[in-house]
Parts: structure tokens; sequence; C-alpha cells
């Protein structure tokens, strides 16, 4: 039985982190992962969701939130995660039950290359609220105000 | 697109029901299953975990819990939950995501027969605290006192 603990790597992409959560691997029990919310997140969760059987050419996402801030974590299968502050993009292929990706708002997200198997589950720390949703990426560029300029 | 939505279905063991949560099928664009904490639990989890990856023989759980209340979700693949009130006892065979398993303190529980790809997503309503688990089950019938007596 072998226990890791967690860890946080940043990003370029403003706000944006990569989580190791604690985790056990166990041979003959099987494997555990964990997230302590008040340990390991910047808000209490209000909301989960995953998502699971999309086919492989769908793009999930597109949308940015105004409050609301994610962790997306790959509990089983590989996609992969855009994220844009509207200066700088990135792309992670998350492909371990126990590295989740944390997205502030403020940030572009598109999920995309689904294995048929993946699941990714979203904790929230918001409710559902449409109106927290900017789902045009031309309005979201002018809400950001494109890249911070050298002094 | 078809919108499922969520409701609630009573067993026969003390405080258990099965939650039948809020789901979007899409054929076009995959599945998408969504828990509002406010709306569909009798708590505020502040801590998930996850297992993955158990031999299928292996048998997980096997403790009852004195304050924490847990909802157990098979986000990907089946696996089988009993619950057992100290009187009553049941298996239910958890293989949809949109399904999960509400489980009160003082529930005695184990998860076995899970397949190869099976992922059960735990949220609990407390942080870890082994002092908070009953890991003996004499203890735990002594401590239930049996089955209500008929008046």
């Amino acid at each position: 039985m072998r226990l890791h603990e967690p860890s946080i790597q940043d990003s370029s992409v403003r706000g944006v982190r990569l989580l190791e959560l604690r985790h056990v691997e166990d041979a003959l029990r099987g494997d555990l992962t964990v997230l302590e919310f008040d340990e390991s997140l910047p808000f209490q969760p209000r909301r989960c969701f995953w998502t699971h059987g999309i086919p492989d050419r769908a793009v999930r996402g597109e949308h940015a939130h105004r409050e609301c801030s994610q962790v997306l974590i790959p509990v089983h299968g590989v996609f992969t995660l855009r994220v844009d502050d509207g200066c700088r993009r990135e792309e992670w292929c998350l492909d371990r039950p126990h590295r989740g990706l944390l997205v502030p708002p403020g940030i572009w997200l598109e999920a995309e290359a689904h294995a048929p198997d993946a699941v990714l589950l979203a904790l929230a720390s918001h409710t559902y609220d449409p109106e927290d949703y900017i789902r045009d990426y031309t309005e979201f560029l002018r809400m950001m105000g494109g890249c911070p300029r050298s002094p």
C-alpha cells in the first residue's frame, strides 16, 4: 500500500492549477483518491456533475463562468481540457483519476478528445445559473480585455 | 436530447434511499448527470472520494459511521452495495451513473462485486476522522440494539 500526499502545480493561464490529489494505491484492495474540500479547494462545492458517453468528436464546455469556480477530474478514462484566459491558452491531457484541473471564473473552457469510457467529474462553487455563463467567445475576449502590457 | 428530473425511492433499511439524479441524455453531445447539493442531499458535502481498480473479490467498506452521511454513485461500471441497519439488510446492484444510494450514519456498509472498470464516487458530510468509524460488526450490532419490537 502506498499513500501519495496532495500537491499543486501552477500553469501559465491565470489562476488555473493542476491539483495532484491524495491517493492510496493498494494492489490487494484497489485504489482510492480523496478530495477534502477545506484542505484542497479555494471554494466549497455546492454542485457536482459528471459527463459520460461523450462522442470522441464532441466538444463540451465552450463557455466561461462569471463567478463559478470548478475543479475537473478524469475519474475514468482520458480527455483533453483547453483553458484560455483571453491572453494565454493551454491544453491539458487529463488521464489520471488523482489529477484535477482547478479552473477559476473568467477562463474559457473546452473539453474534447474524450475516450469512449471517459468520465469527467466537475465540482462547482455555485448552483446552476444560466446567467453565469458566457457562451460567446468574442464577448469573452472583450470582457477579458486582452493581454496586460509590459510596463 | 432528453431531460430526466430527480426522484427518491425509499428502502426497507433505516434512512437508506435511492436517489435518481437529474440527467440529460444526448446522442450527439453525450450524457450529463447533475447533483445540486442544496436540492437533493440532506447534508452539505465536505469531502469526496472515489475508488477505482478494485479487484473483483475485494470487499470495501465493512464499517459504519457514527456521524457521517454519504451518497455513493457508480459514475462508471457496476458494483454491489450491502446496507444493514442492524435489523434489516439489503443489497443494491448499482449500475447507472445517474443513480446513487444515500446512506445515513449508523448503517453498516459493504461494497463488492466491482466490475474491473467500476468507479464508486462518494460524497461525504464530514471530513475524514478515524474516530467516526465503527469497524467491528459485533460492536455495531450492540450499538444498534437489534430490531424494534412490535407494540
